[in-house]
């Protein structure tokens, strides 16, 4: 059976994983018949916002581990422990947790750099030449992750288009239904909810993109 | 468009609502071709619960409706604004936080009471007869709200079977992929993760419990 690595970053899309994309990530991974493990870095969040009034919660920290667990049911490990030679695959789902807990893009933009252990993480299986898949914010790792010219997509969005330009890598417009694949790098990305207007047209992207990290395993196996 | 309240208790599955249920709930309400409006009560949680350690964090407090928000991404309501007259069927996914924060099930038993608001919106639609499903654990809450001798299922545990049908439920064993239909009181409910040891197995109670839902919609058109 097929085992796929899952990077979380937090519980809820303002500060953490986007919980839609997180658990359609975990369902398709198990309805094409393959494993999860969900792996998160064991670091305060960049902040805490209140999801029902949009606002930062100065008072109060959280840790990005122990809030994505959560979402994996207390079935979590440390990201230092991630291991690319154990898994066939690698998926981040997004949310902004993506951009403001596994590297600083939300503030620091083109000038962002990764959270070291996820980076080392990611980086594994970019050499190793290993599928991985990037969904939403997330793909604004791809510039830290891959060589120079990747392709990738974070949909339409023209500003943070050019900032991940800036990373290095080379956006292409996606509509929420598709996704861009990279062949040279193996690496996938899709805009989920980046352009999503609903939980189904966000489970179509997530779908479509699962589908083609399986389809890729498979020619693989040859 | 049909239109489905969904009340939740939190977010995460030992202090709030089940994620995984929570979203495949939203999920196919979508997928059946309606519109969701997610409630939760203005309440602290019961307590907060470290998902990674599985202990109770002392330091700290959250509040069931700004947790709740997490799932909904930021688009929910206080229970007491839910008006049954304004929806088609009702929805409530598990997790503890159904029986630590909606009720006190998880320390009383058969002893439980409800909080207040969510009482009142759950019974609006007992009275009005419109289809409720309740998933996992939130059907400990039915003995509460329907008259006596409702049929239920919480799946197997016997334990806690005896203390709902002390609340005036009476409770029938299911099996994960399957769920409890009383025709008399139109309430549906299916074990979930009380026994799927996996997303595509909770996927299945809860896919196949709003199907239930819907063909309820469907013949009470006429």
């Amino acid at each position: 059976m097929k085992k796929i690595a899952v990077i979380l970053s937090g519980c809820g899309v303002f500060d953490g994983s986007e919980i839609h994309e997180a658990v359609l990530t975990l369902l398709h991974i198990e309805k094409l018949g393959a494993q999860y493990q969900c792996f998160a870095p064991n670091i305060d969040q960049m902040h805490v916002i209140n999801h029902l009034t949009g606002e930062v919660d100065k008072q109060v920290s959280r840790n990005v581990l122990i809030e994505s667990a959560r979402i994996a049911r207390g079935e979590i490990k440390d990201v230092k422990e991630l291991n690319a030679q154990e898994f066939d695959a690698l998926i981040l789902p997004g949310g902004f947790g993506a951009a403001k807990n596994l590297c600083d893009f939300a503030t620091q933009g083109a000038n962002s750099i990764m959270n070291k252990h996820v980076e080392n993480a990611c980086k594994q299986f970019s050499e190793l030449r290993k599928p991985a898949a990037y969904i939403c914010i997330a793909p604004a790792i791809i510039g830290h992750v891959y060589p120079k010219g990747v392709l990738m997509t974070i949909g339409t969005d023209i500003d943070t288009a050019e900032q991940i330009n800036q990373l290095g890598a080379k956006h292409v417009n996606c509509d929420v239904s598709d996704f861009i694949y990279d062949e040279t790098f193996n690496v996938i990305s899709t805009p989920a909810y980046m352009l999503a207007n609903s939980i189904i047209e966000a489970n179509t992207s997530i779908e479509n993109t699962i589908s083609k990290v399986f389809e890729i395993m498979s020619n693989d196996r040859g």
